[in-house]
């Protein structure tokens, strides 16, 4: 963000805010990298300078989650889109298979992927009550993992910690990693899109114990087999240099900023601020059940259905970007990710406040 | 590249020399997207902003190349690596089979993926002469298509113009594409990685017959199905952000340097400027097969192998990089994409001729 402009309060749901700091150091970086009369993204990604990169930034995965040795840090391509075969493929071994639980449009998406490379089903699913809960994890049958999606961005649901159940957990966490510490023994594999806490769009983290990869007795493609991107250092074929550039400068920033730990207590703090408000102002009303609301994105809707491009003039006049809900759901989204600070939130309240006064 | 850093000759085989306003205004958009006062990449894929950024890519990507309407143009992710696969996937019938030409390391590889999903053989291969020649294309024997690697960058062969074979060729371009005009009507679908002649890694393009695609009988993976990008207007998941955003300027720079046919002038130009110093210097000699010869990766060696290390040093003393050849080969490697001035080729020459005079 540039200095000279006017302050913008960046609720986007993803892509979205990161800090100022590392927007500075991208754009410095893409000018000239380093003093080296280069720029980041026209050096060999086989030079010193990259590979520095590349193992700063999965070294700094492990180290802000704490992940034990025997868990493997790649960064790859092709989102969580491409995410939910590849954890599919590589942890539901040849005639196993994999239970999901289905709590949003995304859950939904990676079961049908998971279903075109073998046997995956529903576990349990909120969709009969429009995605507004996190349904408990009832025990499995058979199944070799369990398949969650940590946050739901769009219905603005979110885990209360790390589920536990009776099989390895297989999550996408692309909308709340970085945002607490987990507890990463539960997990086989987490995989998470940058474009939320880590970084921007480009770069997709994959996050797996080594122990429990390549057992699945598949005759894998090449790109979507994590042993073989593992055997080359995350280097199998040329990365997205820009955005691993940029991930690692965010997880500099986290890191800089006392970690995960340091984070789940300021997005306790943002998310109490705005859901305080929803309950409180009689024009809006939230989404999620109380019980499963996401600290990364709150979901509400006017009371009023009139009042709802109403109050988004009001957030736009604000300086306040990206607050239009999903069009699933229509109302309202915040989305509060690591970057955005408290202040934003507080504005958001100050304009709730202000729309209960002129509309009330 | 900074303006106040000494001058380097960047003949890195990519990611590569890109325009040095193509690089500023990529690194601007990383600190302000146009006076939005938010960065590029903290912005939503949905905005208006970046919809017209990814609109005017695919736009310039067709008319630079004068495609017809019945080519879909779409910029994916994962690289031409992930497009081995995806080629062949969406453009071998189930039951049918594609035809390899292997020229070099990228042809095997695009060969050992696609027997991954079906029926593969090689059509003909130049491997026992060291890859160091395009062999004439024979005909086919019942393929479906044939695929082809236009120009093997580690070898520094390329095909001279696009083939005349008896069924619809599958291209990878990713190492000269935009660097000459194409015969498009001979292609079923050309993918290209982004970090040569379009841009920095990232993002892959695909171009492919609207006519000849979804016609496989499969059952394939969302992301790996391009029909089901196309039908997505090529955002059906969070695109690479700053990847497509720098294609787009790279596009643009190459329209107002007077498109493909300008570039193959210029490129043909600085090929005659290294080939006619490699033939006339003894202490050098080429690799490649003179009438295989790539205009994009010019490949040597010393003719006396202590030279080598003595010559590269002299390189990087003159400010040249990336000029050390690939491990498969050793000796040298210039690279010359689009973006390389014939200047920095004429410096290269005079360093070899110095060399001469030095330790002829």
């Amino acid at each position: 963000m540039s200095s000279t402009s006017p302050l913008i309060h960046n609720f986007s749901a993803g892509p979205c805010i990161l800090p100022p700091s590392v927007l500075q150091q991208a754009s410095e970086a893409v000018s000239e990298l380093d003093g080296s009369g280069l720029s980041l993204i026209e050096i060999s990604h086989r030079s010193a300078a990259f590979v520095e990169v590349m193992e700063e930034a999965r070294a700094l995965v492990r180290s802000e989650l704490s992940l034990p040795d025997h868990y493997e840090v790649l960064f790859l391509q092709g989102g969580a889109s491409l995410g939910f075969l590849t954890a599919a493929m590589n942890f539901t071994p040849a005639g196993g298979s994999m239970d999901y639980a289905v709590t949003g449009t995304w859950a939904k998406k990676a079961l049908k992927e998971a279903k075109k490379m073998g046997t995956a089903q529903a576990l349990t699913s909120s969709e009969d009550t429009g995605f507004d809960r996190i349904p408990a994890l009832p025990p499995t049958s058979g199944a070799d993992a369990v398949h969650i999606t940590t946050n739901n961005t769009i219905y603005g649901t979110q885990y209360a910690g790390d589920p536990s159940v009776d099989k390895p957990l297989v999550a996408d966490m692309s909308s709340d990693i970085f945002s607490r510490p987990i507890d990463i023994e539960r997990y086989a594999c987490i995989y998470a899109g940058a474009q939320k806490n880590m970084g921007p769009a480009g770069t997709v983290l994959y996050i797996y114990d080594k122990r429990r990869a390549g057992q699945t007795g598949r005759d894998l493609p090449s790109y979507l087999d994590l042993t073989v991107h593992a055997d080359k250092d995350s280097m199998f074929n040329t990365p997205p240099v820009f955005a691993v550039y940029t991930s690692m400068l965010t997880l500099r920033w986290l890191k800089s900023e006392g970690g995960v730990a340091a984070m789940q207590k300021r997005n306790a703090a943002k998310a109490a601020c705005i859901y305080a408000e929803i309950d409180r102002n009689p024009l809006f009303q939230g989404y999620a059940q109380p019980d499963s609301r996401s600290v990364m994105n709150a979901t509400f809707t006017a009371a009023d259905d009139q009042h709802t491009p109403l109050f988004l003039e009001a957030c736009t006049a604000a300086g306040i970007n990206g607050l239009k809900g999903h069009r699933s759901i229509g109302g309202f989204r915040a989305s509060m990710y690591n970057a955005l600070p408290l202040s934003s939130v507080e504005t958001l309240v100050e304009v709730m406040k202000e729309f209960e006064r002129t509309h009330g």
